[in-house]
Order: structure tokens, then C-alpha cells, then sequence
């Protein structure tokens, strides 16, 4: 293929950064960068300085890890949610999955990934040790797994299992009705709802 | 649908911002906002940056109407290119696609878009008056159309010849006919016609 040539170092810059974003080819960050020329000056100034602020702004919860606009997100702010039932997730996406089923009123835990040796991601990469100190710390009646049904789900959910298993709190894991092999962020909200509300005993 | 819950107000501004590039819904541009979260600072500076900077510094070359980082353009600053030949095209995505065949070495005139009453856009509101003048300045002995051979393309192409013709430029169309590489089997009726009626001597 013949190396594109652009008219405009400027151009060829905002191509390049578009297209480092995952799923975006070259062809499309062309497509997306002119459009954008077309917007308003205050339109695309309102674009860089929403992604700008975003990544310099955000904080994490100091309690679940889940992003957020101040130190504790607005879930573990709220005082009518249940603090005794923690729901164990890998990210954020998780969290907006499981409060749209709007069937959960407990807090949560992002560990922020799942073991995957594989991948290089061991136990001490991800949130467990936080996860393990707040259930020390008492108030925590029952832990939820609430990971994707994988071979890595699965041994994390283990790992948090074997981990937790002296504090004597409740562990249970959400219930298969979610199919195996697919990823929580993609379930419909009935599945996941009702995997939800069946969730059983973590047995060894 | 539910209303998707964000966690975070500077999120769901940055999702909202995604969401409205074309062809991104608000699905993958959570995706790509939670991507650029888990990247470097500088990185995420250096997108927001190229994207601002883009906007407020671009240029168009003042001879083409191309997008530039100079108030001429590279192309028509080029003094190895024939200054004497003038491609007219619809937009800048237009002239790098003819750059990339290689086989064209004459200057540009970008319209800016193409003459369509249904779109509301008439002669006067793309850059048909500049090509007349330009061409009435002098120096040009040929303008060659390379516009989209759809109805609009064909409209403006009669327009911008009409407005041409007491200059005494030569004016010709891109040859149009079956693209190289396709099945005769599946080319449209039109197209195979016209290709008929415009056949060429064949040439060793």
C-alpha cells in the first residue's frame, strides 16, 4: 500500500492520535478528523477538553476503586445502599452492567482486572488485598463474585475464595445463567439480573 | 432501553463527546474513553492537544482552498508541479486519493463540497467563483473535472463548464467506465454503456 500523503503536518498528527484508539483504522481517524474541521471552533475545544479533564480529573474510590468525581463514588456514598453485601466485579463497565439490571443495592469492588497469567496479571496486580482488608475491617456480611464466566474468572474467583475463606464471611458467586464463554459487559439485563438474584454458595 | 448510569460526571461528559464523532455510538465511545483512562497522562495530553491545535491552526491554501499548515499549500507550492493543469475535486479526501496514484503532477482546486439542491447547497455556496477567477487570472490551459459521476457530480460538473466556457479553457472529465479489477458480469447497465460509447482505440 501506497503511504498516505497528507497535505498538513497538523492533519497527519490529529490522524495518527485518532488512530492509536483501539478499533480505529487510519481510514476512519481521516474520516473522523475532518468531520471534526467541519464542527465549531467551541465544539471541538469542548471535545479536547472533555478528554483532558477526564484523564486529569478522575479520581477512584478510595473504597471500591470505582471511578469517580470525588474520593468515594456516588455508591458508596449513598447511605440507603447496603454496605453489608459487597459485589466483586473487574471494571467499570461491569458496574454500569450490574446497576442497570437495577436488581442490586449492595457496594462494590472493581479489582480493576482478573488473574490471567497469561497476560502477566497475578493476584497482587488487581484489587484482592483491598478487598480482603475491608471485609477485615467488619460490616461485610456477604461477598458477591460477580466475574465473567472464563477460565480466568474463574480462578479468581478461587483465588478471592481461598483468600477470604478465614473471615468466615458469606461468598457466594452470581448464578450460571449467564452463558459461558461471553463477556458480563455484553449480557442483557434480564440474564444478568436473574444471575443476580440465584447466586449460590462459592463451593470448593 | 435503561438510561446508562455513569459513575462519574466527567466520564459521561467525555462518553457524550465520543458519542457524537460519526458512526460512534455511546457504546464504543465508553469503550474508547475507558481505554484512553488506562493510558499514559502524556498520551492522553498529546491526543487533546493534536485535536485543539488541529482546529484553532489549520489553514486552507489561499490558490486551492486544500487544508494547510501555510497559507499556500505544499501542493501548490511545489514549483516541479504543472501549474498550467487545475483538477477540480469535491474535498481534501479527494485530493489524496488522486495524490496516492501518482500519475497526476498538476495543481488542485478543492470545492468544498458539490452543488445539491436536495442538501440545500447551491453554486455560490462552494468555491466555483475563486476556480472562475483563477482561471481568468491567467496561466491555466486546462481544467480537468474529477468530481463523483453521481447526479450532483454531473450538476456541478455542467455548472462549473457553463461558467468556464467564455474563458476558452479545455475543459475535461475524468474517463469514466469499468474499474480495473472488476467482473464486467457485475457492472451496473449505465456505467457499462457509457464505457461502451466512450471506448478508446486500443493502444500496445
Amino acid at each position: 500500500m501506497i503511504q498516505q500523503q497528507y497535505p498538513s503536518q497538523l492533519l497527519e498528527k490529529a490522524v495518527s492520535e485518532f488512530a492509536k484508539l483501539p478499533g480505529i483504522g487510519r481510514k476512519t481517524a481521516l474520516r473522523l478528523v475532518l468531520w471534526m474541521l467541519r464542527q465549531e471552533n467551541s465544539d471541538v475545544e469542548q471535545f479536547a477538553d472533555a478528554v483532558s479533564r477526564l484523564k486529569q480529573e478522575i479520581k477512584y474510590c478510595h473504597v471500591c476503586h470505582n471511578i469517580s468525581d470525588s474520593d468515594t463514588c456516588p455508591i458508596c456514598a449513598d447511605p440507603r445502599r447496603d454496605a453489608s453485601v459487597v459485589c466483586v466485579v473487574e471494571n467499570i463497565q461491569d458496574v454500569m452492567a450490574i446497576e442497570n439490571t437495577q436488581q442490586y443495592h449492595g457496594l462494590y469492588h472493581v479489582l480493576g482486572g482478573i488473574i490471567s497469567p497469561m497476560d502477566g496479571i497475578g493476584p497482587s496486580d488487581i484489587e484482592i488485598d483491598s478487598l480482603v482488608e475491608r471485609v477485615k475491617a467488619g460490616g461485610v456480611s456477604e461477598v458477591i463474585l460477580a466475574l465473567s464466566p472464563t477460565m480466568e474468572g474463574d480462578t479468581t474467583n478461587f483465588y478471592i475464595y481461598r483468600k477470604l475463606s478465614p473471615t468466615g464471611v458469606k461468598v457466594s458467586v452470581i448464578a450460571r445463567g449467564v452463558a459461558v464463554g461471553n463477556e458480563l459487559e455484553y449480557t442483557d439485563e434480564v440474564t444478568l439480573g436473574r444471575s443476580i438474584m440465584n447466586r449460590t454458595l462459592f463451593e470448593e
